[in-house]
């Protein structure tokens, strides 16, 4: 019996014909002399009938179960009228069959292999290989798929050469925390899994390969969130001789054929918005903005610097500033104590509170009302109109930023407000900060990385008693409805400058030749101009699958604990493994 | 200044064109008002004019030095007569240079940027990205890359999805020696990094996507080769409901696209041979026969154990075989100095001299003629004519298997009579033992993996009270060449089975379900009939580069101690690091 199409494949078309199949029992139904069976395999359902005209076959279908793998050859016919299921593709048709073979049998899943299925995230790992055959699940793996073969069909075409580069590579400080693997033949000695293939792809570029592509592993030590996992995959872009400009042009075109293929989206990517990275923090808050929602965040400070109320002028005084956001129609949707949950979340952030108001026929409505007699500078800085609820951050530009981005998203999903005529809004942020201040380690670290080329006319900061910290740096990120999609940069391909810049990170000299010695040498030795980008799969692939956690495009996702709930990864190793690599365990 | 083209590929096409080339100086001669330069790119080379007609091109013109980046714009001319050279596609025609910019400089590199460089390969590796700048690793790696991209397509068309599986994984037994990841939520506890992606996609099957491909990591923590590398990647494949032939004939398909995409080689499926394991062991003393060499091992046990000589005599008498290949043309071209030293190499296999004999117009002339009076027999044996060597290998069956198996191979190639018409040697070697005796672990292991399914006629053999070494497997190798290129099988997929093969391996009950135990669980849950193969692709790019070492198709690879001398991975690591993962190091 050798399979002649997919189940899930057959309609009207094969009327009238003989087909072998094979696949799964979906579902059983037992009328005694007449049974009916749906067949499931990657494609879709099929339903097959087993009736006494065949009696052979039918003595097989009455030991048939939920999930056995099983094997058929019938006819295919159409159904009686009131049989008929448009909901899929086979629903006019079925299979008289007339041979059957059971290749497999099953005991009864923990859970139902259907969507949306309702049962605990530790068990459908556990049990991963049953989660995956539920149809969303296969849908949401060959989106991935999908997308991974028209990047490199797009590459090819290109003229771009896929590259593989280590995963056995070198620890390098800056960055996450490393995974590490002992060395056997040097005990004591480690290779780490690279955070990127960064470097290597400089390197391929002082070697002249021009444009390189690779689909890379990369990995990250870190405490995981719900879109972050140890092991992450990167599309990943490096060309040698091309501005921003040009590199963003190619992932245009890139993106552009990259929604057709996968989602059949015509994206018009002149259309796709490029700001400054200062502009998306003014108008958002945020450097990955979702331009699906309409409403802005609007710098009041000039106006409300005279009022009376003392939240705001206080903030004002101390360098801080006020801004709101209009949320359309949400005077009515939220109350009293919706707001307070909302000022009650923003504390993470630092936010002391949350100012707000309604836009009502009769003006501003609200507790803090009565310091704006003046309501209509307010609405008018603001753009709100009768309805709106305007919500206010006062304080620390960076804690203003934080809340108000989040409010701005959350009210937008909680009203509906997420246009849905925009689906996939685009956007490229630039002309970002050399470096930021990061409150974890305390001091200033590179916003992209240390390799990222400062904006020409800010290389003077980098100089002997100037302020590094004013440089912008020829960085560029790809941001899709609220989600950075990838991080790109001109890459610094002078040992002077990179030096400077390691300096500027904290580096001695002797520390910046240690840790990247074999890429400050190369760049002695004729390194192009050069700049990449690198576009996070998993995101990607999750957002075009409409899933809101990554696990769901990763076959064999980690959990929260970076733990594989099926094979129990990791686990106790052999007492000769570890004397192998020469390492001791604290309880040994 | 805008690059307009690659300048290995402008020719007469471009005469009379204004062109910008971007890249590196090859070479610079220098005549005062007329500079030369060769400049490379990844496409090959343009020769420049730089002349006093343009003062200020010549003017950097003189600062140029070997491996400077530099951007041109000039007018494509016919060279001089006295000038064309056509052995570049840019041979006939030059480029006066009309302005030029130095991008970036160059050290002096510590060897030759050419094919053929003398240097040492530690150097090189070291200097990679130079050594990368040579064409032919350009080529090798751009070989590499069309591998891929052939791969993925053919794939593509075929319906199979692309699924990445973990590369912090579970350390299992059975196999090579793992790589180790400390896991820092879990001190004690360690991630493995995959030796290959074996069980997840079987797995993915019992997930029921039908076809799975994936371009593959994978790691061993084994001593070093030539042909090997701590890590590699595999072109890895896995259907459902396929049998073996229908799974090699999909391969042949594969293989026939790649060769035609890769080196335009035109390949004839239908001549592949498809040779037994056993008969495979006989004619060629090799499971991995180069079918480019005619002659072949014949056995010649039954016609010299009635004679004198007591070397043949007593090895069969002991159990063991005599056999011998007649290298055609041999008798004049090895000097019995030669043969010493032949005789001494295949010690290593454990063989106790070497037994020859020329074929002369006059009979057999050689140290042991005497014993062959009637040397008709073994000329008519072997198939010799005037003028061959006759090299004999006498004793356990495995030794002479591998002492003739290497004669053939290293006469045939100081003869050079490996056949040039046949370039590409395909052939399937099928029907393996289920188990092969391992000297190392001493003890029987799997010939290809635990999960390789038995012939259907020889399950009995697993059964209580019989010998499992008995069996042979559904599996089937894909050599070329003379190396195995890939290994595939049907896989087991019922529990009952797999329990007992894990059983004839030495696994205890318990020590089965704790190394396997989510495969052996999902396998009754309805996992179809499988099979598959991955086919190793820096070995493929070897052959298909025509190099001998895979390090040539490998961008950064790691040297024979398993270091990467470049970013001299492995180092050591910071004590937090260490600290944090809850390791201890003898000398801390």
């Amino acid at each position: 019996m050798k399979r002649t199409t997919y189940a899930g494949l057959i309609d009207e078309k094969y009327l009238g014909q003989t087909v072998t199949l094979s696949g799964w029992v979906q579902k059983r139904r037992d009328f005694g002399d007449l049974i009916f069976v749906d067949l499931r395999d990657r494609e879709g359902i099929v339903q097959l009938t087993f009736s006494a005209t065949n009696q052979i076959a039918l003595s097989v279908a009455e030991e048939m179960r939920s999930e056995y793998v099983i094997s058929i050859t019938g006819l295919v016919v159409n159904r009686n009228d009131d049989q008929v299921n448009n909901k899929i593709q086979s629903g006019k048709i079925e299979i008289n069959v007339t041979d059957a073979k059971i290749l497999a049998t099953s005991k009864t899943p923990p859970f139902y292999i259907e969507n949306g299925v309702n049962a605990n995230e530790e068990l459908k790992l556990k049990y991963r290989y049953l989660d995956l055959r539920r149809p969303e699940m296969q849908q949401n793996l060959r989106i991935r798929s999908k997308i991974m073969s028209s990047a490199m069909h797009f590459m090819d075409q290109n003229d771009f050469i896929n590259i593989e580069t280590p995963i056995l590579a070198k620890s390098t400080p800056e960055g996450a925390r490393d995974y590490l693997v002992p060395s056997r033949i040097f005990p004591g000695s480690f290779y780490a899994l690279p955070q990127s293939p960064q470097l290597f792809k400089q390197l391929l570029m002082g070697a002249g390969f021009d444009r390189y592509f690779q689909i890379a592993r990369a990995f990250r030590d870190e405490d995981l969130r719900g879109d972050r996992q140890p092991e992450f995959t990167q599309m990943d872009v490096e060309t040698s001789f091309m501005s921003a400009d040009e590199i963003r042009t190619l992932v245009n075109a890139w993106v552009k054929t990259m929604m057709y293929d996968v989602v059949s989206f015509d994206l018009d990517t002149a259309k796709i918005p490029t700001l400054t990275w200062q502009e998306s923090m003014d108008r958002f808050g945020t450097d990955k903005p979702d331009l699906r929602i309409a409403y802005e965040l609007k710098d009041l400070s000039s106006i409300v610097k005279t009022s009376d109320f003392g939240v705001f002028t206080n903030a004002i005084k101390a360098g801080g500033v006020v801004k709101a956001i209009a949320v359309p129609g949400g005077a009515d949707k939220y109350s009293r104590k919706d707001i307070d949950k909302l000022a009650q979340y923003i504390e993470r952030f630092g936010a002391k509170g949350l100012a707000w108001l309604k836009v009502t026929d009769e003006g501003l409505k609200g507790p803090i009302a009565k310091f704006f007699p003046e309501g209509n500078d307010l609405i008018h800085a603001t753009g709100a109109k009768v309805g709106d609820l305007l919500l206010f951050g006062a304080g620390r530009t960076d804690i203003v930023a934080a809340t108000l981005d989040y409010l701005r998203r959350q009210t937008a999903k909680d009203l509906e407000l997420v246009n849905q005529e925009n689906p996939w809004a685009f956007a490229w942020i630039v002309d970002w900060p050399l470096f930021e201040y990061s409150e974890d380690f305390d001091r200033w670290i590179a916003a992209h990385h240390p390799f990222t080329m400062p904006n020409e006319e800010d290389l003077h900061y980098l100089n002997e008693g100037e302020d590094p910290h004013q440089a912008h740096a020829q960085s560029y990120d790809l941001v899709l409805n609220g989600y950075e999609l990838g991080s790109g940069s001109i890459r610094i391909n002078s040992m002077s400058i990179q030096e400077k810049m390691l300096k500027a990170l904290g580096f001695t000299p002797e520390a910046a030749h240690e840790a990247f010695g074999f890429l400050l040498e190369g760049m002695d030795f004729g390194f192009p101009p050069m700049g990449g980008i690198a576009l996070g799969l998993d995101r990607l692939a999750m957002l075009l699958a409409g899933q809101e956690n990554i696990r769901e495009v990763i076959a064999f996702p980690k959990n929260s604990r970076a733990t594989e709930p099926m094979t129990q990864a990791p686990t106790r190793v052999d007492g000769k493994q570890l004397n192998d690599l020469g390492l001791f365990l604290p309880e040994n």
